[in-house]
């Protein structure tokens, strides 16, 4: 029996919802999952300032429930306050899209990421590159989706998805593809359907069941070295939680 | 309930035997587990002439088993046959340094592998840039011991490879440590213990759990690009289960 | 004439005093600085979760300041809420330690950043690295002092600084050497002096100049890819010069 | 009050007085600017046994001109001579290619340089390759304009280095453009209004305004490692000026 | 006077009778060229599994005969069981991949590898990496051909290998082109003529001279670290040429 | 029959017959090797003034002999004037930086170079990245020789060179030693003794053997792309040589 924690680092609830059926969909029969949402915050994630109030009010979330939860999952493809995250719990933290690209170079020579909207590219590019995962990653490739378009419109964003995928497989080299964005991970196996099972990967069930990996074998995140808990220190108009993670 | 075969590449019996046990600890209750080793091949891995014959007879071994098993794993620290393996059978295939790097990536910001003989170096590090993880690992530092000393004393071997870890951690900048041959394996919690819970991640444990979550999901092999099944032609004078995935 | 913004990220008052004694310096006689730091957020960043909080805090000073100023300079060597300030405004926003690091590329062939305590040298690598400098980058060296022991004991911080930077040089073959805490830049030239000339360079320093050479040239942020403009949307619960950037 | 000198390491001297105008266009009222070019060399550099005549020519009035400047500016976009010239000289020695490069970082994400015809690509490639600034640089891509061409049709020679620009930020994932000719310079605002104000950078004025903030600060070359002074040895037949540095 | 011998790795007669033939066009007069190929293994090379056969048959071919030749040569372009020969003996092993990348490298700024059946591509593109070589490789491209196609209807390989040289030369930059299958060699010329002079190397060629070069300088594999002869073990049920290396 | 025109870059005769010897000692039977140094420029080289000089001097000899000569090395180890030269003549021409470090691939995984006094360790970096080589470059080691030292005193350089190079084999891995200064050439085997046979390759050598292999295949320099023939343009007050090739 474990206990997992995701987070929709959105505060758009029907997001909320759909993260949560995605989550459980593939959850080990003795994992326990609940979703939550910050409760301030960006209604879609989709540049650095929303990355950016968003990694805060995630890592409010986290802290607030460190004691409660054998693991945590980010769900939105930016990893808002990821390392952060690692430093206030020892608990593994998994970002959906660190989770997803992991576990598509078990499958795949090279993935490439299917996201929304073009200004995200960069984002992404550069977290490829901080995961230090370029060699593996044939390419980043926009859609003209925006988060919510997804979820208002499920069929559409499909066949769009569908279609970049393809040019990623066909121009790029990509043996994969990941979904880059939370909203887009329960069209994954209607999408390698229709790429003939070349795999999708939802970063939301890949970080579920990477949580599920680390927590069965009793691995959790190191505490030298980048992801120490803090520094005891006075955090001035911030949240208790967090206060009281940083020894306050 | 899903079957993983784990195949230890050499030919020493008590090992094979140890990885076994290895890899039964930490898996699920539903997954059931078998090990085997080929029946020809070196007694043990530490050169690339000894990779070259085992990744031969691993892949004999995949494709004699490939519709018997929901998953694979080589359980030696080179990824004997990998590859190879991918292309003869669709179900996951794990390596065991693959996946304990991959797992190390969710947890520390970089990992140093800890190894067998110093002729083993080059070749890990170059297994480390061909997973595309160079900048993720913080350095492979090998110990005195050969593969079958481990067996021989594993309480020599922990001190020695706690030793090494230190360094590791203290010197080159590690924040896990992955055990850099399977025969290392049992002593993971132990070393783990002597470096104050950084985290010490056995690949074999590893490939267990990271199979089953590939396995739980339904991610399975690509079959786009580098890893597509062989073209059909004639393989002379080749064991009848290889011919027979290359179509004959 | 020209006016730039320094934002002191941390909400430690003295400190802020210092860096906009540190902007003033070699500012030029036309150029008009202005220091504040956020209401709110850590004492002093030495870590993840200090620079998510700062990041939001800084961002907001930013937003809430836009139209009256040139340029902004983020005064914390681990530029928190870069990238969403460029996305805020279009005047040149420049982080102290990317300023510092393009600078010493036009006097060097290599430099070594010497920081503060050990758990922050992690960060500062995968900043190097963010920035595509990791060839011209010797080494992040740590010193044993924390962000608010430089204010408290500035002698003994030189002399410790001056320790650590003689090593990146003789040892990493560094032949300049970024300071890697704000708190640092007012023992530029003194440690300079002790290092005989070596060019040794406050990120406050080289932000201001660079902003001003900026400003001068009317270089402006690129708005096409990574930094347009927020898109328009609610930001449930954060404050309304935020929201006013989001279009809301 | 500083000096800068501008070198044209061509010998056309149509092109030494349209840097000589880009180089004041920008510099602060306080910075006094002075053009010249070497009396001997080719007409225009594009490519390597012209980049080679022209670096020991350049390298010739660094060292004659040595004692009377602030600051120096190789204003060809090979930055021939450059290396050489901070040997020669401790002040600021700033090559237009490097000083437009650095500056892009700082507004853009991704930059792409700009240039003359296809032969000078592999060498401007090599180029940011020896900055580091592989990441950071989205293309090098050619027009088919001779560095003469521009001098003789100004007009032509924007519509074209706009034409390819669209293309870099197109195709590429250029946020700024750098021009990699120092006769583009003149044409810098003008080609950015034509991309609706995507940052275009002249690495004349970039040099100009670098070499402001430099001297500003107090910031020269580092004499340890890579530009320490010459070592004294007698140049056979060289100009008495290079043999003097060289301490004969 | 010096003995080579040269492997085709894979079981095609006539591919070897080929390969003997290329091999013998531009060596030495006082070079004596044997050419051999294994008795077992895959009729051709096109994936990893007939790589990981055919190493396994070169590396015994080499062992078989390693007092008796002045260097080895592996004549197919995935360079199989290359690591593991330079194991079994000090004298110089080239493989025709790494020998021609290494001579393209002194004649152009980038090559781009021109190959078989598009599944390849992966493959050579690892291999690239693996030498270490990516910054000087401008692509791998496919054609549309098998192995054993360019040996049944040599003129249509030569258009195909053509057409696809122009598009690596013009889209890609390449300057050379290397042939990536050693059934290729032989339309060496004939292609170079078709690319107006541009260089293309056919790896056993290449490979050959080489080895006369290393041969005729007296130097041989390095026996510290990688290449070090194989540890003394016994190798179950591997044929005696083998076990003798290893000491057994 | 082949004929190799050998440049030593420096002005110092006794060097230049050293230079001579060592580029006959290796040198097939059918080869005629003549040595030639230019009238002008640095003694020595030791630095990037002197570099730049001796690109000069030397691509003037190498135009002045470009129809005499079916190949061409340049005999210091900064490879001065390399690309310029190959833009010069279409016959092969060879640093002896590039070519030692290439053969140094073919036999060892890493190699180092060991070379003359530490302010050429960035300068040879540079080298070593700029050829591609970085992963296979294991360091630059510095000796306290200068160039000239050398010469005087062969048997103190040989003990210095190898109490470096063995530094270099236990430190960083080195599995061949490349000579990183032509003065060093005539000592190679000794060296290699003195280090129990690791291989120990003189530049001068494997240029020679390499020009022979080039020649031999019939392969010249590429002339699509960074080596095409220089623009036609009027170099001004260059030796007539120099403009003849640029069509004058």
């Amino acid at each position: 029996m474990m206990k997992i924690l995701v987070i929709n680092p959105n505060t758009t609830a029907e997001m909320t919802r759909e993260i949560d059926k995605a989550a459980k969909r593939y959850a080990h029969d003795t994992t326990q999952i609940e979703t939550l949402s910050p409760e301030w915050g960006p209604r879609s994630i989709e540049g650095h300032l929303e990355e950016t109030l968003s990694a805060h009010a995630t890592v409010e979330v986290v802290a607030a429930n460190r004691d409660a939860y054998d693991a945590f999952v980010i769900a939105c493809y930016g990893d808002p306050g990821l390392f952060a995250a690692r430093e206030v719990t020892a608990a593994p933290v998994l970002g959906i899209a660190e989770a997803s690209m992991l576990m598509a170079c078990t499958v795949a020579h090279r993935f490439s990421v299917v996201t929304v909207i073009p200004r995200i590219v960069p984002m992404l590019g550069d977290l490829v590159r901080a995961y230090g995962l370029e060699t593996r990653c044939a390419s980043v490739r926009a859609t003209n989706l925006s988060v919510l378009d997804i979820e208002r419109d499920p069929s559409r964003a499909a066949d769009e998805i569908l279609k970049v995928s393809r040019r990623a497989i066909e121009e790029d080299g990509a043996e994969a593809i990941t979904l880059g964005c939370a909203g887009m991970g329960p069209l994954d196996k209607k999408i390698q359907e229709g790429l003939d099972g070349v795999p999708v990967i939802d970063g939301v069930a890949a970080a579920v069941k990477m949580a599920e990996a680390l927590h069965g074998y009793g691995v959790r995140t190191s505490k030298v070295g980048a992801f120490m808990d803090p520094e005891p220190k006075e955090l001035v108009g911030v949240k208790d939680v967090l206060q009281m993670v940083a020894g306050g």
